[in-house]
C-alpha cells in the first residue's frame, strides 16, 4: 500500500478523512509502523493525490489531515479487450492492469474460456473492486478503472466492437500473427488479448476483418497474466 | 504445458521417451485430451525441441517416439540480479523469468529482504526447479536457467559485483532514478531490481559507483513480479 486512497465516505470534511477499514488500519500500523504526526501518500478516489498528516490513530480509526495537490500518473491510451482468464488469474492479472494504469477492461466470452467462469465469485463487482483498488493503491494512483462483462462473443463483436474500434488503433495480440509487436506508441489503442489456449481461427478472422492489426510477441507462449505485463510494458 | 520437456532419465533410447510422473499424465489426459497417434511438441532437457509421437498411453505411464529437429526460442541476453522477494512471490516470478528466456538469475539480500526468507522452503533447489521447468514447458524452452543466492550484500557487492558486470551494461530498476527505461536493446546486460519497498540509498549508491544505470518505468511503483517482467519487455 504506498497511497491511501480515500473513499466518498471516508471524509469528514475538506480537509479531514478517517480510514476505519482492518486490512489498512491493520498495514499502516504493521507495515508503516505509522505514529501520529507522520505524512503520507494519501489520494481521494477519481481524484488528486496528495498528503495526509496522521492525526490520530487507534485500534479502530485513523484520522488525518490532508492536502491534495497533485494529479494522479496519466492512464494508459488503452482499452483491454480480455478473454476472461480462470478467476484466481483474473484477480492477479486485474491487480496488475489497475497498476499498470489501464482504465478501461472488457472481459469476453470466446471459445476457450470455460463457461463455468462467468459463475465465479471474482467477478462479483466488490470483488473485481477491491482487486482493482489493490492495484491503485500499489501504484499511487486514483483513477478506478472501468470494467465491462461480455458474456457472448457474436452479439459482443458484431454489435459493439465496431463503435469501441472507431478512433482506437486496434490490436489483436496470438502467437503467430504476423507483426511484431509495435513499441512505445501513443494513439488510442484497442489491445485484444485471448484466453490460455489463445483465440480460435474464427474469432482471430472476426477481429482482422474488423480492421485489427494481428501482432505477436515472439515465438514464447506466454500466460495471460504475463502477457498483459509484457505487451502494456511494450507498447505504451 | 505446451511442450513436453524430457528429462534425461526420460530417454530409453535415442528416439524413444516415457513420462511417468502423474503431474503430466494427468495434464495429457485432462487437458490435451491425448490419445495414441497424437502428435505433442517435445523438447529435450538443456537441448532440441521438436515432436513427440504418442505411441501408447496409461495410467502409469505415457511413452513417445521423438524426432527433435530445432533450436529453443532465443535466450534474453540479460542476467537477473534480484532481491529475494517473499516466497510466493518468488514462485511465480521464477515462472515468469523463466518463460520470458532469462537464463541467468542471482537472487541477492539487500537490506529491504527479510532476513525469514532465506529460510523458505520455496528456496530449496527442487523448489526453484519446478517453477523453472514450469516456464520453461509454458514458454516451449528447454534451456534450464540458473540461480545462484547471494546471502549477504557486501561481500555480494564487493567481491563478485565487478567480474559480473564485466562485458554487460548494468542496469539498475528503482523508482525515482534519472532515466526512463530504455527499449530494445541488445547487449548483454546485468538488469538490478530491488525489494518491496526498494533500495535503500546506500545500496543504489553502490551500484551506481560501479557503473549501473540508474532507470526508472515511470511514476508508478510496481510489484517486484510485475516489474520484472515490465522491464524485460520493455527492455528487450
Amino acid at each position: 500500500m504506498n497511497l491511501i486512497l480515500l473513499q466518498p465516505d471516508e471524509w469528514l470534511d475538506d480537509t479531514h478523512a478517517t480510514v476505519r477499514d482492518p486490512r489498512r488500519l491493520r498495514h499502516l500500523v504493521d507495515v508503516h509502523r505509522a505514529t501520529p504526526g507522520d505524512s503520507l501518500t494519501v489520494g481521494a478516489l477519481d481524484g488528486l493525490m496528495g498528503r495526509g498528516e496522521l492525526l490520530a490513530l487507534s485500534d479502530g480509526e485513523a484520522r488525518f489531515r490532508v492536502t491534495l495537490d497533485r494529479e494522479p500518473p496519466a492512464p494508459l491510451p488503452v482499452h483491454l479487450l480480455l478473454a476472461l482468464p480462470r478467476p484466481r488469474m483474473l484477480a492477479r492479472t486485474l491487480e496488475h492492469v489497475s497498476a499498470l494504469g489501464v482504465k478501461r477492461v472488457t472481459l469476453m466470452h470466446t471459445r476457450r474460456v470455460e463457461k463455468s467462469y462467468w459463475q465465479s465469485p471474482e467477478l462479483k463487482p466488490e470483488k473485481i473492486r477491491q482487486h482493482l483498488l489493490l492495484g491503485l493503491e500499489q501504484a499511487r494512483d486514483t483513477r478506478l478503472p472501468e470494467i465491462t462483462l461480455e458474456t457472448r462473443f457474436r452479439p459482443f463483436v458484431e454489435d459493439r466492437l465496431p463503435a469501441l474500434l472507431e478512433g482506437r488503433r486496434g490490436l489483436l495480440a496470438h502467437p503467430g500473427l504476423a507483426q511484431a509487436c509495435p513499441r512505445a506508441i501513443t494513439e488510442p489503442t484497442l489491445l485484444a488479448i485471448g484466453p490460455e489456449g489463445g483465440f480460435v481461427d474464427y474469432e482471430v478472422e472476426r477481429f482482422l476483418e474488423l480492421g485489427f492489426e494481428g501482432i505477436h510477441l515472439g515465438e514464447r507462449i506466454l500466460r495471460v497474466e504475463t502477457a498483459v505485463t509484457a505487451l502494456l510494458a511494450r507498447l505504451f
